[in-house]
């Protein structure tokens, strides 16, 4: 097992990277200070397969759990299942002290996140992703929140889980498309901090296509650690967290347009990280060949790496873009990167630049 | 203009208390560094009567005000109507450095304050207090939240304003009912922390209830200086702070009992606090001659002092109660006196003297 501490003061927590560790939850929630009634959040494909193994692990160390399941899919995470949540919280009589267990992927953990962060103004939360893009991504941070019409995201807290606990096993049964979906944030942190991680994906692909813990176990931990690096540096996003967004911006425009479902989270971003390194080739001098080295490694990764948009649909995204959460004084602001593995946020792109971009991925699509 | 400060280091605000206020908020938004967009949240009754004053002044001081308008009502807080606020926000492009303008009663607070502290993951904004209650108590202390059907302000956050004004005129408008539930948060601050403010109210209460200025400006001053002290003290509740919620623990269950808007929220803790004053005198040495002290304060403020319960609602009281937020480990927690002046928290209640206590009540009414 390896332990990552994301650094936070006081409200620091450690995020462990392992196998068997489900059944192990229990004891390490009562490590991490937590006591008493709790309810486990999870959809209703995961909660058949893992609720019973979290569950008796908590009983196992003293807690009582209750099950709180929500609908599957990006689009249950809105206000309406929120608000199902807290009714059911209610009913059974969750205090200050009782605690959350988020359980599943990164829309769980994002809605249970947000349940938590404001169910009698903030209990304690537990994050146990399982889907590698929640282990190596939503479920490191604190970030929490749903989705209005209006855009992805627009409605949330900073709120930091008390431990997140990464079980390796539970990829084993991971449907492929969303295993690949969740390489898209791993490839991201090489292009954004870790250019020895991008070159280990390259040359690891295969394995870790293909699950080999001995790849997979030391990757998952060092984007864990790369998370929680940038967050303990800056939590709140006044600066460099932003560059997590790379590829986002479009990314989150493009999963907003098509009414959340068609594309992953992880396919959308991987668009949106091609576009971003185009981007950055036009307007940060990062090299053609390294936006080659960007787009094939996606493509190896069977990541969607063109799209082509109708004139109307185009005109969604762009307004969508300006929705995006990283609008200030009503211009969009995009990460870019210099180099893999260095990366700059607060980047003004012209609208030119992100026509000829989206030209391009449609001449590709 | 009195000015007051809440004490919490780099989120340490004013509270600005004098006449004529509402015309200097522009200039007073801007002093406290805010600038761009906003968004001034009213209710259907209140955006009439003060929204164009309000606009008016954010104009002149250079921020392009827009105004959402929410029904009026306890009954109002809730998801659905901070939904609605989300979706204005949304459509009117509200970004992470624009703010909101709380502009109302204590309802309106709440509502505004919680869509503030959670659309973007967390806006700015300034509280306008329009009622005597709001004033004295809830625009203060960063305390936001909506209602369940389950209970009141069961949801929420602890998001601080970046500035409480607190016009005196407005109060001039206000319909008697409502200036008087003020009085009984005013009330509230002499019995759990300065007994010389309720001496000074059981001498003035007439000048008071005639809203002479005289009395009226030092008095909310004073009462937002105790709230700004124990809120320096104990920002999120860990302890001290409980001492405020005084009479709350009935006064809430009443309030969810007769589904919100039968008793102004003055008039439920009016009776809450004689309540917790009878129980104090059972469970604290409470002076039998105080509680008439306080019973006598709040009759002559034309409270409620007394209320008959059916057996019915009596259970429907007690569930009540123990979905309350200070409820631990199952277990009600009081807030009680041991003399005028000066409270206690964390008290346990046994169910016996509760309705030894309600009968009293009933018994009276």
């Amino acid at each position: 097992m390896r332990k990552v501490t994301v650094p936070l003061g006081q409200r620091s927590y450690p995020i462990l990277v392992g196998g068997s560790l489900l059944d192990a939850l229990g004891r390490h929630t009562r490590a991490a200070g937590l006591a008493g009634r709790c309810a486990i959040i999870a959809d209703a494909n995961v909660a058949p397969r893992f609720g019973h193994i979290v569950a008796a692990s908590l009983q196992a160390a003293g807690f009582a759990p209750m099950m709180v399941t929500v609908p599957p899919g990006e689009k249950s995470k809105n206000l309406r299942v929120v608000a199902h949540c807290y009714d059911q919280l209610a009913r059974h009589r969750l205090e200050r002290k009782s605690f959350i267990v988020a359980l599943g992927g990164g829309v769980t953990g994002d809605l249970a996140g947000f349940v938590a962060a404001t169910y009698l103004r903030g209990i304690a939360f537990v994050q146990v992703p399982t889907t590698l893009l929640a282990q190596v991504d939503s479920s490191v941070g604190g970030k929490v929140g749903v989705n209005l019409d209006a855009g992805k995201n627009l409605v949330g807290a900073f709120h930091q889980p008390r431990l997140v606990l990464c079980d390796l096993d539970v990829l084993g049964t991971l449907p492929d498309r969303e295993y690949r979906a969740g390489l898209a944030e791993i490839i991201k942190y090489g292009i954004i901090y870790d250019e020895p991680l991008f070159r280990r994906l390259e040359k690891n692909l295969d394995r870790f296509l293909a699950r080999d813990p001995k790849i997979v176990g030391p990757v998952v931990a060092r984007c864990c650690e790369i998370k929680a690096d940038v967050v303990g540096q800056d939590e709140t996003e006044s600066g460099l967290r932003a560059i997590l967004n790379f590829g986002h911006t479009l990314g989150h425009a493009i999963e907003a347009i098509t009414a959340y479902g068609t594309f992953l989270h992880g396919e959308a971003i991987s668009v949106g990280q091609v576009a971003a390194a185009m981007l950055s080739a036009r307007l940060r001098g990062f090299a053609p060949a390294e936006v080659d080295r960007v787009r094939e490694l996606f493509r190896r990764a069977g990541l969607p790496v063109a799209l082509k948009f109708s004139a109307a649909q185009r005109k969604r995204l762009l307004e969508a873009m300006r929705l995006d959460k990283k609008v200030s004084g009503g211009e969009i602001k995009f990460v870019l990167a210099d180099r893999i593995g260095a990366a700059v946020w607060g980047q003004h792109v012209p609208d030119t630049d992100v026509h000829a971009v989206l030209d391009a991925l449609a001449a590709n699509a």
